[in-house]
């Protein structure tokens, strides 16, 4: 197994968690550090140095900083094959893989964005509260997309676990705040569960949203 | 190379160009599908069997469907490797590579999205008319990181053309229609000159945007 120094940047509550999930799964050595948004950390100019886009996550390996998570994923599943996270050796059944996460990356987690960052898309609070209004919609619309077409079953890409599964696992942990009715996806609450019974998942779950009592 | 069936679902004006011009660049056998949006073929029963997303581009091989611009341009990448569309052999520089095309799909055109695909966020004409406004700022925002910091130069990557400049130029093609300043973006400017140069971008600019007089 390669043995790259891996720092990943990431803050709680964050998408970062998909990116922390597949690290974990893969057991190699890491560090965590945390970048903290309500500090406003993401701005400061030593931030920005190490990822210009001011975002989560970001993984630096050996220095090369690589941002945005269908990437990084995909890097990790390459780069410890053994960890089986993709099928990396199949281009077609990858790409299927790959579309998967840029569907959780361009349009979910775009749709739940709408709630807290409206002033991305807009200047003013009445079309921000307009947005908000619409995320419970927006991303049930989104969910029922992969509990009808996209989730194979058991798990995302059918019988293996794979980097989908972490990644939908971290944007499904948005649906009880985002107030979408978990009761019309049934598949995706199941496939929620199921994560949640993961070992690794548990123990990244702790470090990931509660840096503080997890001493990272 | 592989000789497998590729049926391109394509749309004028949309980020379709970006999978076609990788598919213009393989010099590979293919078809072109045109999706007529303004008729809403894109939301029919018929289009909805191949594509439930109701997007494109999606890329029919031997029948199976793909979708999402960044991981059909990876497939087209692997699969034609002696295209170069893509540092295939290196999960670091193709991480930097899919980071890029992911930073297109998931900020840059959703971006671009704000100006007529309102009614994905928000349900009122206010917001829409608000949404509309913001486009030119966030657009010369994403493109002065794509300036700044992402297009290493000449091409996206550094000295070889690759998938992402392709996609760049996809994208690229809508600034003077959202009202950006492309005086402040000398780079993408020249970037988008050099492209415009390439025969392969020229023929399939006609093919993809004007296909009633290019009879596909």
């Amino acid at each position: 197994m390669p043995t790259n120094a891996l720092e990943l940047y990431f803050s709680p509550g964050s998408c970062s968690l998909a990116t922390a999930l597949a690290l974990e799964h893969t057991g190699v050595a890491y560090t965590m550090r945390r970048v903290d948004f309500r500090a406003g950390e993401q701005r400061t100019g030593a931030y920005l140095s190490i990822n210009p886009k001011g975002r989560v996550p970001a993984l630096a390996v050996d220095g090369t900083v690589l941002t945005e998570n269908p990437a990084i994923l995909l890097y990790l599943a390459q780069t410890y094959p053994e960890s089986r996270l993709a099928p990396v050796a199949d281009p077609l059944a990858l790409a299927k893989a790959n579309a998967f996460n840029a569907y959780l990356c361009a349009t979910v987690h775009v749709a739940h964005a709408h709630k807290g960052r409206g002033s991305r898309w807009a200047d003013d609070e009445a079309a921000w509260e307009s947005m908000k209004r619409k995320v419970p919609a927006s991303m049930a619309s989104c969910f029922a997309l992969i509990e009808e077409d996209l989730l194979v079953g058991p798990w995302v890409l059918g019988d293996e676990l794979s980097m989908c599964d972490y990644y939908l696992f971290a944007l499904a942990r948005w649906l009880d705040g985002d107030a979408v009715d978990l009761t019309r996806l049934p598949r995706v609450a199941d496939h929620r569960e199921r994560m949640m019974e993961l070992p690794q998942v548990a123990r990244m779950i702790a470090r990931h949203e509660h840096p503080e009592t997890a001493g990272c």
